[in-house]
């Protein structure tokens, strides 16, 4: 999906909404969880329930590769189910060598076709770059997260410098700059804003960190941001789109558990369907002011 | 796997080496590509003609994840046909929030048991620590990787600081030090050595940069180091045993592409075979130096 497609149906829906599909057997509703098809039965009608309030789907594979090649299954048939409509995102937080970099980008963007892929950004630009490389996909790489791990070394200091290119011819000499220091995440974000641009390129920045959107705003005006941390990590919607918002939208804001376990009855996919619309009539709001 | 085992197959077999299970199914033989399960008949012959000669196993799970479900299937008849008796390492390259971890880990030490799986740190110590809670476990962080792109952030200069801690009570006193300010990947390894153990935590650290690992000995004199770059990235075996070995052995030294793509023929095995007792005759060499 292109990012003009994407803003467009940003637009439509007056939404910028991704429903994260954490999908955990253990905290499904108890009438499902013994169903052979338990987990993808769960989704569909997440899905169903929510696909015009969201523009984006995000799967976190984590909750499907715990339960080996029958998690595996389950994420392609949910990945299937998801309409066309919809940016799909693997969030797989990925990266390795190049040539292993590579068959990660193919494993999401080929073999199960998703549109977007989280990457992390520490082994630098050569196990980004294989993810950058595949024409027409997204490659939406961990800035600051929303965790308290991030002040591990996400926020520490750096040193100012160069930045460092393998290719220099790649980028244009009149966006060369220099890193003035900053928090490592700052870097990354600095760096790796250059090695893509901004219709292949998003970054992953946590809700929980609201007053710093802004000053990642001021590198990268025009990116896609990639919010998790709303709903139940304590982020504030509001705080997030007053600084986040640009004039194409340029956020995704993703809510996993405080939608698809709104509730663990019969009616499960409607209320998750109130939560999510919760969300979306506030953006609404957001995106009429902006 | 615990730590004095794995130090006695080290001393039974003379071998500290690790044969890397990066299978591509482009790249074995051509005889073997058409079979229906080509991927798994390979691993199991490089298995049988290596296991006397190393002490570990590793699969990178992205060549198999190129595959989906295939793929995963094959991963786990590959680490099912291991010997008990060999160390085995997920090259997962996994991180990500607490709760999304702790199913990462559950993947690959329940439903896929290995024995250990490396972890990348960039989100810090919430990230890590399900990972390090698995006991009988092993949790192997990137520290200094061996492509070219350990530049752009494991290279970068960070200010001095203290480190930071979720729970100061699981650091004894005594142990705590003041980061004296240097590399990204120096903080990373002084920073997570306090939060595991030598019985259950090792580093990567890329043998193409064979001088830095004297370094890395002062941070982290007794820990396990698991070196790829051995082979087809040029990395030095003298060089990195010379300065890594400690009086436990302390290494594990992954060849991958340089031994299972020896040959590409009927006797392909025993060429890898080959290939990989030239390695362990050098290690035995350099233990009975040590």
């Amino acid at each position: 999906m292109n990012r003009k497609y994407l803003i467009q149906q940003i637009k439509e829906k007056r939404s910028y909404l991704c429903v994260g599909l954490d999908t955990n057997i253990e905290k499904i509703p108890p009438f499902l969880q013994s169903r052979p098809n338990a987990v993808f039965e769960f989704n569909k009608q997440i899905i169903d329930a929510t696909k015009d309030l969201c523009v984006a789907y995000k799967i976190n594979t984590a909750f499907y590769e715990a339960n080996g090649v029958k998690g595996w299954k389950d994420l392609e048939k949910t990945l299937n189910y998801i309409p066309s409509t919809h940016f799909k995102i693997a969030d797989a937080k990925r990266g390795d060598i190049g040539n292993t970099s590579y068959q990660y980008a193919k494993a999401f963007f080929e073999t199960i076709p998703f549109d977007a892929i989280t990457v992390a950004p520490y082994m630098g630009r050569d196990s980004i770059q294989p993810f950058l490389d595949y024409k027409g996909k997204w490659t939406i790489v961990l800035g600051l997260t929303s965790n308290a791990g991030a002040n591990n070394f996400e926020l520490q200091q750096i040193m100012p410098g160069d930045i460092t290119l393998l290719n220099e011819e790649s980028v244009p000499s009149n966006s060369y700059q220099k890193f003035e220091g900053g928090y490592l995440y700052e870097k990354v974000i600095f760096d790796v804003s250059k090695w893509g641009n901004v219709d292949n390129l998003m970054f992953v920045v946590g809700a929980t960190k609201a007053d710093e959107i802004a000053s990642i705003r001021k590198i990268i005006p025009n990116h896609f941001l990639l919010i998790p941390g709303v709903g139940f990590q304590g982020g504030s919607l509001a705080e997030v789109s007053k600084y986040g918002l640009n004039k194409d939208c340029g956020l995704l804001v993703n809510v996993s558990r405080a939608i698809i376990y709104a509730g663990n009855k019969k009616n499960f996919a409607e209320e998750a369907r109130s939560i999510a619309l919760e969300y979306q009539t506030e953006m609404k709001s957001y995106l009429r002011e902006s």
